[in-house]
Formats: structure tokens, C-alpha cells, sequence
């Protein structure tokens, strides 16, 4: 049995339920209130973070090495392409999503609007807000100028990337916090990747005091 | 001709530098200062930072992604275990680098008593300071627990995690910012690491206003 200790909105646990699934997988999701510290938690995982997988008995954190790890274990279907400059191309936009979008974008809006409330560390800054709600914008931009020149972020098939990118999109967009008309390449990239079975499990989420909005979960959003 | 734009103490930069020079392919280094952000820089890489790695006339960034297709693109020597469960233990390894103690100790070591003054943004913050230096004693004890029970960080070979750990250290170590004694088999560690040719470049490097400690370029430190 596979095992995955998470948080329902981190778009890190999030990538890696999307290859879980992807490949048909089957998962039992465990919540880990991380921040509570739980000594058998940290035991499990001295980074005292999530996602942790347990897997083939082994214990695995770092989402980007956890989705390398699957990949490699359950090649089909592929999430990689077969040639080293697709597969850095790959690599390269989940670095992209990982760090650079969650440091501008999704630590600014979603970690301040739900995660502050959820760890009891206070209120929103709205500064932060206010400059995770200008970033956005860049970073669907340069989606949209990627997606105008392939069908998928990283080329002609689905990819580990696209599901970086939908792990933080569909995590913000569970706030109202992605302005879907700004690019229809992008809202139709988003519609393709959300009606995919994979997501299914996504789209189920709910958060005690953060109820979805009602477009979270429907497919013609 | 391979020319990487870089930074000579960015631990990013060195970890590319590293495996560029272990695998004896020749680089131009180019020192480019992001934070001037140059237009032309821009264009390369809009990320705005570096490693950008110019190869195969491919125009390459993140720097991990760039690791994995140097080591695909050319696989000796390896750099990277055979089997899954090994190369997810150096991918595993990497982000904990890059990202853990890329947070809890560089950035608060490094930035603070070097990148604070070379970009001219004000003193270094003494708290953060502090903290890194707290920091860096756990990491460097976890660091042991490894080399307890492995010849080298991620196994009985040397890998791109040991090349993440030591890009980290020797940029600390430029600013005398390890203590050596702390652990004798991270000690030795480094000093066999800091031994092969792949690490000259390195420990070559002299930043204006920033004059190494005599140790940094000693094989017997």
C-alpha cells in the first residue's frame, strides 16, 4: 500500500497525487498537520515537511526527487519525454513552478490567506498579497507565451511540468486567486489538465473554513 | 565552446561548475552580475538569476535541471547512481542542499555577509546571521550521521549530492564560515572532495573586497 502524508492545498503534494494518479496508483491519503511538529512525523522526515510517500518500503520526501522516483519505477503512461533536451525542459519549468512561482506567487497569496489562519501565525500581510496578485499576472503571461508555441509547457505531451504548474494553479485557484480570463491559451491548457482523472481527487478537496468557490470544481469554469 | 555566466561564490553556479569540470569539459566562465539586471542578460534567462549555461546551443537555466542534462548528455564519469532508489537518494540530497540549507545557512551566512554588500543592500542583519550560524551546526551533525554509514553522502559513490553539499560549504568556507572540527568525518569528506581537480577552478576564486581566509585553498586545512 502506498502512503502519502500531505496537506490538501500544497501544490507540492499536490504534484506528486497528480503522477500518483496519472498512473493509476492507488494512494491512501494521510493529512499531516506538519506544523504541529509530531515527533513521529519528524521521525519520518527530519526536513519536517510534506509530501512524505511511503512507498515499496521505503520513505520518501522532496516532491521533484518523489516524481523522478515514480517516473523511473512507472515509466507508463510517461510524464517524461525521451530525449535529455525535452527532459530538461521538464525539469527546467518544474524548478520554474517549484521555486520561482511559489516564491513570487504562491507563498504570497495562498500561504497568507490560508496557511497564517491554519497555523494560528497571525494575518495576512497585504503586502505580500498585494505583490503575489501582481506576480500572477507575469507568470500566466508566460504560460500563455509558452502554451501560444506548444501544446503542452514543456512540448507536445503532457509532462511533469504541467503538473507542477496545475499543482499551484488549482491550489490558488481554491482561493479565487487566478484571474482565468486573462489568457484563453492558459484556461484552455487548465480545462484540458482539470478533466483529467488525475484531478479528480484534487477537485474533491475541502478545507475546514476555506469552503471552495463554487467554479473550483466544476469543469466548464 | 561551453560558457557558463555565473557568480564565483553562488553555490549554484559552483555545483555546475563542478560537474562541468569532473566530467573534463572545457567552460568558459563569464561572471555576470544579475542583480544589475542587463537587458541582454534578461533575454538569456528571464528568471533573472544565474547559473545560465550556454551548451549545445541550447541556452540552459535552473541549476539542477542543468546537472541531470550534463550528466545524461555526457555520462562519464558518473555522477549518478544506476538504479532508481540510488538516484533518488541524490535528487533527494540535492533539494535538501539547495533548498533546506540553501535556506537555514547560506542565505543567512553568505547573503547576508557578502551579497548584502557586493549589490549594496545595506549591513548584514545580525539576527539572520545568528540564525545561520545555528543552523549550519545541525546540518553539518546530519552531515555526519550520512558519512557514518556511507563513504560518501548519497552512497558508496561520489554524486551530484556530494557536489550540492560541497558547493555550499566551500562558498561558507570562503567567508571561514565552518568549523572544521565539529565533525572529523566531514572533515575528511571535504578534504578528499577538495582534492580533485574538478575543485581548482574553485578554490581559485578571488572576489574583490572579499579576500579568502589562507585555509580556503589549503588541501591541509
Amino acid at each position: 500500500m502506498i502512503r502519502l502524508f500531505h496537506v490538501p492545498l500544497s501544490p507540492f503534494c499536490r504534484k506528486v497525487r497528480l503522477s500518483l494518479a496519472e498512473k493509476k496508483l492507488e494512494v491512501e491519503l494521510v493529512e499531516e498537520r506538519y506544523w504541529e511538529r509530531d515527533p513521529d512525523f519528524l521521525r519520518r522526515n527530519p526536513a519536517g515537511k510534506v509530501p512524505v510517500l511511503r512507498i515499496d518500503d521505503m520513505i520518501l520526501s522532496e516532491s521533484a526527487a518523489i516524481c523522478e522516483y515514480i517516473e523511473e519505477k512507472h515509466p507508463t503512461p510517461s510524464l517524461m519525454p525521451n530525449d535529455p533536451e525535452g527532459r530538461f525542459e521538464v525539469r527546467r519549468l518544474v524548478s520554474w513552478f517549484d521555486d520561482k512561482f511559489h516564491h513570487d506567487v504562491t507563498s504570497n497569496l495562498l500561504y497568507e490567506r490560508v496557511n497564517r489562519k491554519l497555523t494560528k501565525s497571525g494575518y495576512p500581510d497585504s503586502k505580500n498579497v498585494k505583490a503575489g496578485s501582481k506576480a500572477i499576472k507575469y507568470h500566466l503571461d508566460y504560460m500563455a507565451w509558452l502554451l501560444d508555441r506548444r501544446r503542452w509547457l514543456a512540448g507536445d505531451s503532457m509532462t511533469l511540468a504541467d503538473f507542477a504548474a496545475a499543482a499551484h494553479l488549482s491550489s490558488l485557484d481554491y482561493i479565487s486567486d487566478v484571474d482565468w480570463n486573462r489568457s484563453a491559451v492558459v484556461k484552455d491548457w487548465y480545462a484540458k489538465i482539470k478533466s483529467r482523472p488525475a484531478f479528480r481527487s484534487l477537485l474533491a478537496d475541502h478545507v475546514s473554513g476555506f469552503p471552495p468557490p463554487e467554479h473550483y470544481a466544476d469543469l466548464d469554469f
